[in-house]
């Protein structure tokens, strides 16, 4: 198996489903998703296999990078899969960089919350972690964790 | 939208559920699936959204292509979408390459069937063409409407 896989793994004091409702519903995602200076400027999330999610998100001096993305896998509660493969359901975007695999897995203390990012090539994956990915999921895990454990 | 579409437009003397059947049993598949002198050695579907195919071709001189895809949408009778972006649910594959979109919709005097197979790229269509696209999809094509109207 070929794998490049940049991830982020944590235990939150939180259930399942508010992570699975952070993730899913876009006044929720709103809050957490852009990591701060950033913010999310439009969340549309049509949250069912082929259904389409459009999340835009703004920065400090006005820029607004558009986030086009389907998903293809949705156990409520439990488990999303999104890809950027696609513009909406089935129409190949133009470029394909990575589908994200994110688990909500009951534990005690809470949630055992997984998510990967799955690259196509060790290029891609590369290039997403010099962009930044581990800072800025950071920051933005930590901005979800504190939502969903009630201190935000 | 960027459209990099390869299609197959035919009315068949058949109806919808027996071109989902010649799509979606092995054994059915086996019987038209590969431009002849090429044949289907293995086909091994899991027709399910999220679900993975394997069929191998085999040539005339021992050759042996394998063909890895998953599927997107499943629809009884009426569409599959399969693409071999990735070898299983949600490993991406060495090189995404097409997204094939299947519908048999009732019509008077049977079936209009359309294959679409949507690429990533201008280049990907154009050397699926250079590959033999249409040659090789009218011969199984036909194999397909032999099959179905009862005439194989």
């Amino acid at each position: 198996m070929s794998h490049w896989i940049l991830a982020v793994e944590r235990v939150m004091a939180a259930p399942p489903e508010a992570l699975y409702r952070a993730w899913s519903e876009p006044a929720w995602l709103q809050r957490w998703f852009a990591p701060a200076p950033w913010h999310v400027v439009r969340a549309e999330l049509d949250v069912r296999p082929g259904g389409a999610s459009l999340v835009v998100m703004g920065g400090p001096n006005g820029e607004e990078i558009p986030c086009h993305g389907v998903y293809l896998e949705v156990v409520p509660g439990r488990r999303l899969v999104m890809t950027d493969a696609y513009l909406r359901a089935w129409e190949p975007s133009p470029r394909p960089f990575m589908t994200l695999v994110v688990t909500f897995t009951p534990c005690p203390g809470g949630t055992h919350y997984l998510a990967q990012a799955h690259h196509w090539s060790a290029a891609d994956m590369q290039e997403h972690e010099a962009m930044g990915f581990h800072p800025g999921w950071d920051i933005c895990t930590d901005q979800l964790e504190a939502l969903v454990s009630g201190g935000a």
